[in-house]
């Protein structure tokens, strides 16, 4: 018998022996982080409202009770009963009963309502009908990425439920080294910006930690030297993946080409959004005639293999290494990853993408932990001189800027990112026309605006508190505000656009580099009444950095599709308002070390050129008394 | 047709081409970094002198002639015709013909008088018979080792050929990767002494430097960790070997069955030496009742697969490193290991164990390079205060307590290292008896000091100028002198001894952790006429700091080898003398660096204990303004 089978049968003992004698069970299993219980008994477990919470806390294991498929009740009759107990207000749009693992899926417009305080809505479904409930969002605006994921993972639940069961023996396979050490090696982003990607390893454990693309290069992480993937892309216990920005995610799911059949830890609309922007790297490559580095099919895998985690849970991912994310506030469910090793050997945070104080989007970066001993840190804007603008007086200016284009008849076009700094625009925009700052007029939604606003949506407990707060209590949800249209009419309804009156157009790409930005500007780029505002940072070599710049003449393809390129005049003015960032500026950065409890020994500095990694390094050594390091790219440092 | 088979095709269009056109070229192939030519007229070949020189440089090769198999004249007929070309007073013990490689391998007591002036009697040789001399010294003193390991080479002649094959075009493959860098990762030896090891790599090669055990310890370098050989054995290019000293050499044939099956290059005496070592290593495992982790069939696949490199040979050992060895002054055979790497990219040095002074055995450590950026050194003795005696003030005193006990009666007692310390005291003790400074009395040998003094005298070029020239030119080899006498009667000569008049006894183990010593200690130790006398550094736990210490109740086995333990009251006295080592001490370790040619611009203070290496480290800093490391195991640091 094996190890992890011996550590089952002990803890099936144990979990009978704890249970009052009339509830029986029948198996008990891993599947990923969770210890399955099965029971024959499913609805006296729920009666007991305290029985999961008490065995998880002596257990000391994250519990999930399932009943045995042979005492369920028959869909048909089961789904009247549920709907019984349900109050109506939650609008439940949807139920899937699954009777491979007796749970049924509920689909709600108010998941607080299905779930009832404290769980009690959830566990009187259980006593009616012994199903075990699990309740998701209906997207409030319709997301096809996340229609998409969750019918694909229905559709892939017996071959998931197979990858949970093998991940879970693997995370509590026996401990075989004697040998203790921890150590971070560098694959990505260091004295650069792009392809981040990290290997956490002890004696036991391989863990990768996201695995980005380079924009405006060809480079990838390092992932080919044998410390990565050199004796195999499974010999990594694990994928961490700390947010959906491309310069994260974009290689993740080349792990499964290369053989990986592992799990990807991360937060769910970190996964939905990474399936949306990966997707769309495979079509812009394909457009732009390059050779992607795999197939869609990759991606699917990528989402198949995913656990998703919230943030604070604390959870077992290696036999000697357990994970918790918090909120980075950077993007829609980016995290600070926070590693604890061994039986309190070693804590290791790594930031991710980090913003220090709150935006109207999300609540600033969590950095209070209950052990660090090292982090890496971003430094995007880790230079002497990387002050931005605050937040407010952004605000002022661009509503300035809205305001004069409005009144001499012009249309304002915004170049941004479709994911974080476009919904955060969107609230600047919505609160402005609410407090009659700027008049009303029409805020056009193009290129995966809409589609990634409607991911926003679906996860409010991702957002910030006073927004998450509108959203579920006050049922004003800006997202939804009337002046949003998302042009989904194509060249026809830009025309439109073009011909009608004032408006406001948020358009993918932020820097300028293809997506229907083009498209707009051959519209409105003649009309010198109207106006380009830039709201993001434009890289070197970018279309975007060029017309910040000066240029005026932009070289755009035939609209007739000929291929033959031509000159665009551009007569609009060019503005810029920064200080919508999604990193902490230098300060931010300080800030985040000044206030961090507890202060950690050790800083790597990453993801920031050589100059900011540099400048940060040598600042937070001066006034924080901590060693600092700006690690190259392919370098390996030992913390124990 | 391969990359590597085209190249040789070109290589052998451009020979024929610059060779006049009555000498043919059969076949052109790599062996090894060797390119050998195999042609149809040697001997003509032989008469133009100057003709394998130019090849060379024009080709930047090493080039090695060979006559083809079917020009060859018999070997009865070859035999007497070479030796009416020798010269009588060279010596010659032993004719070898090789029909395969048209190879004749003289071993001669006066190899110089074989190859004659800038080898002019070897091409004579081959003007005479075709076949290609190659020349190796008749031990002086019989070593088996010496023998045991020509026998084995001859024996593997055909399996050796293939390797050589397989390593030359290995080295000769084109070069794939369009990235630069160079990296060294720390597998042992970093703030500790023992188990040397380091991996040096390239986006093309790995090489791995040294292999060693750690004494008192069972720990061993980290080779199962991914960027060492957790992608396979193979995945290495190389190994080097800097010396024979266990701490560097136990677990090199532990690679073999590991299923490496490259190259070891290192030194014909430490070859030689790491033979002797490793079996011994062997051996006392299995005393010691412990399963040594390799059998002696690996030890001799190790040998198989060496290729021997002289002082200063610029060699291609991969399609981007080239490796040259420098004398380290350490012990016999010990190199300075420079790799230069790329194309002018970069070049490291490994000092592996150097003395920076002259020694009566060795020429100081070389520290002069055409380029060097990076320096790993080893710190042995670089501690604040670790600074020795000069060694003629040990001299004068070894000299004072061998008089003393002389006058008294008794007799001394050195514990010696087989290797190296033994044959510096050698060194001393005949000088002092020639100069009258001691008395005529014997020097007796015991354990594997004689086999190890006889692997010195077969290898003359790797000893001090002066020695050499005394045993080439004067024929008066100081280890042949009458008073050194090999105990080889066992336990019966050893009484003899100790029943008999004055004498000095150098024996192993030098740390008095077993071995002959023991029985030494046995029969003199009751004597309180005689003196032990330490000349080498006693390591924490060994019974030899002990005794330094004070202790002098000795626990030793039965003579009767019931395997009960009794105690030996000693009664001798005991005395250090510090300054013989074999390491440079601080002074030599600043010196080293101090007149280093050029200067590197970093340096890794390796092999030596924590307070040493943060010293060394902290002190190179400050004093010569170099950015100085003293890593951890497990580290990665990119230099490029």
């Amino acid at each position: 018998m094996s190890s992890v089978d011996k550590q089952l049968e002990n803890l099936k003992a144990e979990i009978t022996n704890e249970l009052p004698r009339d509830i029986s069970v029948s198996d008990v299993k891993y599947e990923g982080p969770e210890l399955v219980v099965y029971t024959r008994d499913p609805k006296k477990f729920a009666k007991n409202g305290d029985l999961i919470r008490k065995l998880a806390s002596k257990l000391r294991k994250r519990i999930t009770v399932r009943p045995d498929p042979d005492v369920l009740s028959d869909p048909r009759d089961a789904e009247p009963q549920i709907m019984a107990v349900i109050p109506e207000e939650a609008g439940v749009t949807d139920l899937d009963f699954h009777i491979d693992t007796g749970e049924v899926v509920i689909e709600a417009q108010k998941p607080g309502m299905v779930i009832g305080r404290h769980g009690s809505t959830l566990r009187e479904i259980t006593q009616e009908v012994g199903w075990t409930p699990e309740v998701v969002r209906t997207p409030p605006i319709e997301s096809s990425t996340v229609s998409n994921v969750r019918n694909f993972l229905k559709q892939e639940r017996e071959d998931r439920r197979r990858i949970l069961e093998r991940t879970g023996r693997q995370i509590h396979r026996e401990q075989l080294s004697n040998d203790e050490w921890v150590r971070i090696t560098t694959l990505g982003c260091c004295r650069e910006v792009g392809r981040a990607s990290f290997i956490l390893s002890t004696p036991e454990t391989r863990i990768l930690i996201d695995c980005g693309d380079k924009p405006g290069s060809d480079d990838v992480p390092y992932l080919q030297v044998p410390e990565a993937l050199g004796s195999g892309a499974n010999s990594l216990d694990a994928v961490v993946l700390t947010h959906a920005h491309l310069d994260h995610s974009a290689l993740i799911p080349l792990l499964f080409k290369y053989g990986y059949d592992g799990p990807i830890y991360t937060t769910e609309p970190t996964r939905d959004l990474m399936g949306l922007l990966t997707l769309d790297y495979l079509d812009v490559a394909s457009k732009e005639g390059r050779t992607p580095p795999y197939e869609s099919e990759m991606v699917r895998e990528a989402i198949k293999h995913t656990i998703p985690l919230e943030y604070g849970d604390v959870t077992d991912i290696a036999p000697d290494v357990k994970l918790t994310f918090h909120n980075a506030g950077h993007i829609l469910g980016s995290s600070v990853s926070h590693f604890h090793i061994g039986d309190g050997l070693y804590n290791v945070a790594f930031s991710g993408d980090i913003h220090y104080d709150d935006t109207r989007l999300f609540n600033g970066a969590v950095n209070d932990f209950p052990r660090v001993e090292t982090l890496v840190l971003e430094s995007t804007y880790g230079g002497r001189n990387d002050y931005q603008t605050d937040q407010e007086d952004s605000e002022k200016r661009l509503i300035e800027v809205i305001n004069e284009t409005y009144d001499r008849g012009g249309k304002v076009v915004i170049p941004a990112f479709a994911v974080g700094r476009s919904q955060e625009i969107m609230l600047v925009l919505e609160q402005a026309m609410r407090d009659g700052k700027i008049p009303e007029m029409p805020v056009h939604l193009d290129g995966m605006i809409w589609e990634a606003t409607a991911i926003h949506t679906t996860y409010p407990e991702y957002l910030r508190d006073e927004l998450r707060d509108r959203i579920f209590h006050e049922d004003e949800n800006p997202f939804l505000a009337d002046e949003f249209n998302h042009i989904d009419g194509g060249e026809e309804e830009r025309q439109d656009v073009a011909d009608g009156d004032q408006a406001i157009i948020l358009s993918t790409s932020g820097m300028v580099t293809g997506g229907p930005i083009m498209s707009w500007l051959r519209h409105i780029g003649p009309d010198p009444k109207s106006r380009l505002v830039f709201v993001g940072y434009q890289a070197q070599g970018t279309l975007g950095r060029r017309i910040q710049n000066g240029w005026d003449e932009i070289p755009v393809n035939d609209r007739d599709n000929s291929g033959r390129s031509s000159t665009l005049k551009l007569k609009m003015d060019v503005e810029t308002v920064d200080g919508f960032s999604g990193h902490a500026d230098r300060q931010g950065l300080e800030n985040f070390i000044k206030t961090m409890n507890p202060r950690p020994e050790k800083v790597l500095c990453v993801h920031g050129d050589e100059r900011s990694v540099q400048d940060l390094s040598s600042a937070l050594y001066h006034n924080y008394n901590m060693r600092t390091f700006a690690p190259k790219n392919l370098e390996t440092f030992r913390f124990k």
